[in-house]
């Protein structure tokens, strides 16, 4: 990648891919032109109304309207993004620089080995924020301010194309974690994929139960905090699943026994025993919230 | 309870207590007196030099200064306000109305119909409002805004002491609900306390892995959201464990059993499945957030 700043291309202009676009029109302003696409060619319309991208393109059907940028980025759900590759592949991208912010990174990253041409320059990368507000019409450009993006090793990264990424991410705010691919999947199921999954099983086990409609009328912030993840999108989540299953079961089958030992813990009728459990909860909660979270 | 607006007392002035002395401070203004009490004496001065408060009192060393309150809010811990009403059960109360804002009811009516002289008024209701910031120094006048306000049928309560408990709620900005306290405690072990037990079960259980520091560093809001509820005050949870104990479990029973059927759903690899899964999970959230959420 030779110019900067890039004309870039957004492939998924949804609420990560349009916040990206935001954060760097606030920090660029009119000196980029950014290139979107979305799922849908009306979608990508209405971004393009919405001054979130410049032009609107369509990856599948004319990739040669990649060609004219020198940063793509690929910001669909994980399965996606493994099609977007095989895409790219078609295409020579000598000049580019193609970094993906998929939700998990292994199976992308072994795609783009796959199906990338060895000159190709590919990062993996995933930012730690989102929100349960889906689409660019809740893209925000500081989104990513202060939170963690992890960047990962790849057989095609070279130290000047990290330097652009770290640069790009600076520009949104956000800060670098460096790691690599296999151990990004193991903390991120436990960070976020535990997190989001639970989020659904949690309302879906309560929303079964015969009195859900007493409880919903009763329900409030904390039942809205706690199942929020559950109404983030489908796709993503669906993809994340299929794309990092055993580390999620594990995550899964820990939080079970986890239950199974809280139950004995209620059921031995031991209120010290109690007390300390929740008393430790909330002490490594509250640590995280200090030490941790920006 | 014969003057409106009445000399309130209220015994436990934290987020909750704190918040009612607010929220009635801001309607009457200085037409009425608080007396409140903490556990310790000192956080009580600190509340009436805050002017959340106007006088501290002690319950239960001088249990007779709750004589001159005509209105007295038991908004401690439960197991705290089972110890109240013993207090409360030595004095002549005959002219007040006992109102308490504990998270479960049935150990607690049940405790004030066995302590207190039938003539003496009480009311079991329960706010649906909280967060995990504890402490009057995080009160807000506006907590119960738009939120339930759930009030309990009782042997001793007549007509006219409801429409004092329902002319307070309205000040407060709730909306009262009326129902049994056995049904109380059945829904709010879905609505409320299984969210606060399962924000504690997944933090501790990811911080319990080798790489918690690793994740730590990564976890970003889907977190702090999903585990806000661990933050919040020990004892409040341990007491709702404690006197809940039954429906809590059945619903940590439930939740456990809905992991191993998710599980099973991963690991058959059912892409439509998982995708109607959690598509049905999004969809019960968000009609929950549009038709019930205030």
């Amino acid at each position: 990648m030779k110019h900067f700043p890039p004309k870039i291309a957004i492939l998924g202009v949804g609420l990560i891919g349009g916040s990206i676009a935001l954060g760097f029109k606030k920090h660029f302003g009119a000196k980029i032109t950014i290139l979107g696409s979305c799922s849908k060619i009306e979608r990508a319309q209405k971004a393009k109304k919405l001054r979130i991208i410049d032009e609107v393109i369509d990856p599948h059907s004319q990739p040669l309207g990649l060609r004219s940028a020198n940063l793509i980025i690929l910001a669909t759900p994980v399965l996606e993004i493994i099609k977007l590759l095989k895409t790219l592949s078609k295409i020579n991208l000598a000049d580019s620089l193609i970094i993906d912010v998929g939700s998990t990174k292994e199976y992308i990253i072994n795609a783009a080995h796959q199906f990338l041409d060895p000159n190709v320059s590919f990062i993996g990368t995933h930012p730690m924020a989102g929100s349960e507000f889906t689409g660019f019409e809740n893209a925000d450009p500081n989104l990513f301010r202060n939170k963690p993006w992890i960047v990962c090793e790849g057989k095609t990264i070279n130290n000047q194309q990290l330097t652009i990424a770290k640069r790009l991410i600076d520009i949104l705010g956000a800060n670098m974690i460096f790691t690599n691919a296999k151990k990004h999947d193991e903390i991120a199921s436990w960070a976020s994929h535990l997190n989001l999954v639970s989020a659904s099983l949690l309302i879906s086990t309560i929303a079964k139960q015969n009195n859900w409609k007493d409880v919903a009328q009763i329900a409030s912030t904390g039942f809205r905090d706690t199942t929020r993840l559950a109404s983030s999108d489908t796709e993503m989540k669906k993809d994340i699943i299929l794309t990092n299953k055993e580390n999620i079961v594990e995550a899964l089958l820990c939080l079970a026994d986890e239950i199974k030992l809280f139950v004995n813990l209620i059921q031995n009728g031991n209120a010290e025993a109690l007390t300390n459990y929740l008393a430790n909860a909330k002490s490594i909660r509250d640590n995280w919230l200090t030490n941790y979270f920006n």
